[in-house]
């Protein structure tokens, strides 16, 4: 009997907006397994430190800073390797997710890898995006409304493109995108329904207006814009 | 002192995808409010059945099963004020809400009526989207990968245009309108790339390639279309 991978959304950062199934996979795991950036601490453990054991095996997926494929390909092909040495040990894997697994989350990786060949359970958890509107006290979408969700990297002239086409527009992964984004959703008059969230639901969280954004944002951050969603039925 | 309205949602559908904070505070509320349509049973609320004490007080807002806005207004505009007799009393109240609060949910038109006089929480929760593609296996929005989110209800044109125009595509609110939706689908040549999914993580689960789909869906339903999403790094 192998073991069984699960990928768990843990939520957008407060340890309380884990699920309760993603909290019970945790406690009881024996190995879990987590992505770090060039060595740097990983978000997803963080979320759930207070839920993990002493005596618990920790896989850590180290990803170097390049925009070279190749070097993250191996980390992420030695990860799938080393979680499925003990899969096949008959253990079950527990592997943490910033947010939602399937939602633009590294987890991807590692289910391309080994979801043919072993049972892999994926947990959904609370994505960045609701959990930024509910901070920002911000509907994002009633009714009929449409939401596109647009990652920040796009160039300006796509991002004036898909904005101008949208009705309600999240804007993930603003970070060292922030200059452009603004310059378009400015050349656009957008910018008073624009709002600016970083590191939503911790304790450092910052929800203001676009136009009092600082120029220099964290990975961890993102704007909303409604052109008129109308809450009120 | 005022009560605090807590705006709660309560996930796709299986009571452990609840998160830790929604499940607290229900646990620990002497009063809750829901919608309910026509009198059928309320889902947010069989949601969290196992959560709610005998002694808590149900305030129930009935909206009736009409196109017409107006009766539907009525049963808010009556909920708010029944809520709002709650807070006033000092008294704080839980809304359950199916899924996210802000995410194409009921509470945005409570949180309408009362955000501006009294102390009103988001606790944001899991959405059916993320829950769907977790359940169909299926990676939504990978790297730099745009996510369209369209309203079955929306005209067949419409969603044709938005359909071909976008890459990681969720259709919510399938419902009766699932011959429309599969009609623009394959005119498009994608009917291979779609997967439809009903009351995703509920026991009655379907999951299904949208070849297969019945012909008359729930409202609890959704199709998840992938152009081309490129889960492997």
């Amino acid at each position: 009997m192998t073991g069984t991978l699960y990928g768990v959304g843990m939520g957008p950062g407060a340890p309380d907006l884990m699920t309760l199934r993603a909290a019970r996979l945790i406690e009881r795991a024996d190995v879990i397994a987590y992505p770090t950036l060039a060595g740097a601490a990983s978000f997803a453990r963080s979320i759930a430190a207070d839920l993990i054991g002493p005596q618990v095996r920790e896989i850590i997926m180290d990803v170097p800073m390049t925009v070279a494929r190749a070097p993250a390909q191996a980390a992420y092909d030695q990860g799938a390797a080393d979680i499925a040495a003990v899969l096949d040990a008959g253990q079950d894997v527990v592997c943490l997710c910033e947010g939602d697994p399937f939602f633009y989350g590294s987890f991807m990786y590692v289910f391309a890898r080994l979801s043919a060949a072993y049972r892999v359970e994926i947990v959904p958890g609370v994505t960045s995006v609701t959990a930024c509107a509910a901070s920002a006290r911000m509907p994002l979408a009633a009714r009929n409304e449409r939401l596109t969700v647009l990652p920040g990297p796009l160039p300006a002239d796509e991002l004036r493109t898909r904005i101008e086409d949208a009705e309600s527009v999240v804007i993930m992964k603003v970070g060292r995108h922030m200059a452009k984004i603004r310059d378009v959703i400015d050349a656009l008059g957008l910018t008073d329904r624009a709002v600016y969230v970083e590191r939503a639901t911790l304790p450092q969280e910052l929800v203001v207006p676009l136009a009092d954004a600082p120029d220099s944002a964290p990975y961890f951050s993102m704007i909303l814009l409604t052109k008129g969603a109308d809450p009120w039925l």
